[in-house]
């Protein structure tokens, strides 16, 4: 089987023999916005063609390959949901030579009714539970959702615009100009964190790393570390229960940073499996029917 | 004499009669930034030069013409301050022709003890007190500032990135491609308030201005509305002691929005006087000693 995670702006390719193993691996900035014309089966083609050619008859993907923008819409499933409500969801998708099955994202509502959505991490996140049954987990990015486990389905998460808040506050916004370089797991970065828990509130917070650098407070070198430390540690405080253990997913500098803000806040962080997509999307793919209409 | 608010991206000028009447007046684009090769002098002459060639003799200056990026760097005087310390702070600026003198700015620090500045917004706060020794006054804008007078001295001050934030996470994240308009004084922007109350902070919050969208709860035409409210609604919520009534200072769209937020979270918000600065240089400029060795 063939398992591909593909989402915005990358795709992750692995080919799996006997058990889940991965036999091969690729990764690229093809993402479903960088198809161009949106000729999905060609990219496919592209990224996997030639172990189609060589055999692989099953091809299952994850991420917003599913959502309007991808190679077709597959209908989000409503929280609480298992790996079983994923598999039911499943939807086909025309390609000549393997039978191609997109899974669903899920959505949500939060406390006060306001719907959440998720594409490609409801499977990542089945693949590092690893067959636990409750589980809080954090996976950090633009868009970061925490996502709470119980029973071995997922019971509902939220989401934070933290990634993307720190691009545009950085890039287009008077802090930029007193800063360089990227986020560093540090000093600054652990005062921006500590700063997150006094009162005045983000906006307010936000200011002060502007007034820390004109007052020969905050270098340059480090102001880009603050402000993540700010951005990252509002994050984890409102998501954060006392004292709770968290599974990280995902990979990259973000898991350093995000570990450190969650023991900053009193809780135990738990390095992720960064090929969690893969093993959620192997376990799925043993439980769907592949008797395919268009092979 | 002549009166200038000189910020960053505006300037505006007004002739004063006797008793701190206006016989004219001039807004121009012409902020610091716009200054080819900082030449000040010039760029005076061109908005105030035939008022000078007509017999005023003194101009006083507040705001970004102070900063390092402005004709002088004027030195911040510490909170509190009142209207004498602002006097006493004055600088001048050799100009000929007339005497040109430019009033400090304000620093101060919150209660965690960062450090707060601002130019131009205390010359306005002592131009709307009008007298009164005790007020909350809330100027928003890019930089909104929340200015605290006791006694009839600026006791401290804090500023929120509400304005910027608002136009880098318009122009600059996925939010604003579901958006179209500016923000209205609405149906929406009190829905935007309102959820500022609920938990889970203001980085979940910005999530469900596009997932409200993409389940349709949220027309395009209503989104920056929605946006606005939020981020307005954070504001106001930090920074407004319950029940307080606050004197609102400035001009435009602002207003009416800030000024509905406050409502809605339970303080009294009074109008404010745009012409604000006007009053507070001359106040000033009644005190100040203009025997000028430049002229």
């Amino acid at each position: 089987m063939i398992a591909i995670d593909w989402g915005t702006s990358s795709a992750r390719a692995y080919r799996l023999g006997p058990a889940g193993s991965v036999t091969e691996r690729r990764e690229t900035g093809r993402g479903i916005m960088q198809v161009a014309g949106g000729d999905f089966p060609a990219a496919l083609r592209d990224l996997a063609g030639d172990w189609i050619a060589a055999g692989e008859g099953r091809v299952l993907l994850s991420g917003m390959i599913g959502s309007r923008q991808g190679w077709r819409e597959v209908p989000y499933r409503a929280c609480p949901a298992g790996l079983a409500d994923l598999a039911a969801g499943v939807e086909a998708v025309p390609f000549p030579g393997a039978a191609v099955r997109i899974v669903p994202g899920l959505s949500a509502r939060d406390a006060s009714g306001i719907p959440e959505v998720m594409r490609g991490e409801e499977v990542q996140v089945f693949g590092a539970l690893d067959g636990r049954e409750e589980a809080l987990l954090c996976l950090p990015g633009s868009h970061s959702k925490w996502v709470r486990v119980r029973g071995g389905r997922i019971a509902g998460f939220v989401t934070s615009l933290t990634g993307e808040a720190f691009a545009a506050l950085r890039e287009h916004t008077i802090l930029g100009r007193m800063m360089r370089g990227a986020p560093e797991p540090g000093g600054a970065f652990d005062a921006g964190v500590a700063r997150a828990a006094e009162p005045g509130g983000l906006l307010h917070h936000l200011f002060g790393t502007r007034t820390l650098g004109l007052f020969g407070r905050l270098p340059e070198a480090e102001a880009a570390s603050y402000l993540s430390g700010l951005l990252i540690g509002h994050d984890v405080r409102a998501n954060l229960p006392a004292g709770e253990a968290v599974d990280l997913i995902g990979s990259g500098p973000l898991m350093a940073l995000y570990g450190r803000a969650i023991a900053a806040c009193g809780g135990t962080a738990r390095a992720g499996d960064p090929d969690a997509a893969l093993r959620g999307l192997a376990r799925i793919g043993e439980t769907i029917a592949w008797e395919c209409a268009w092979a």
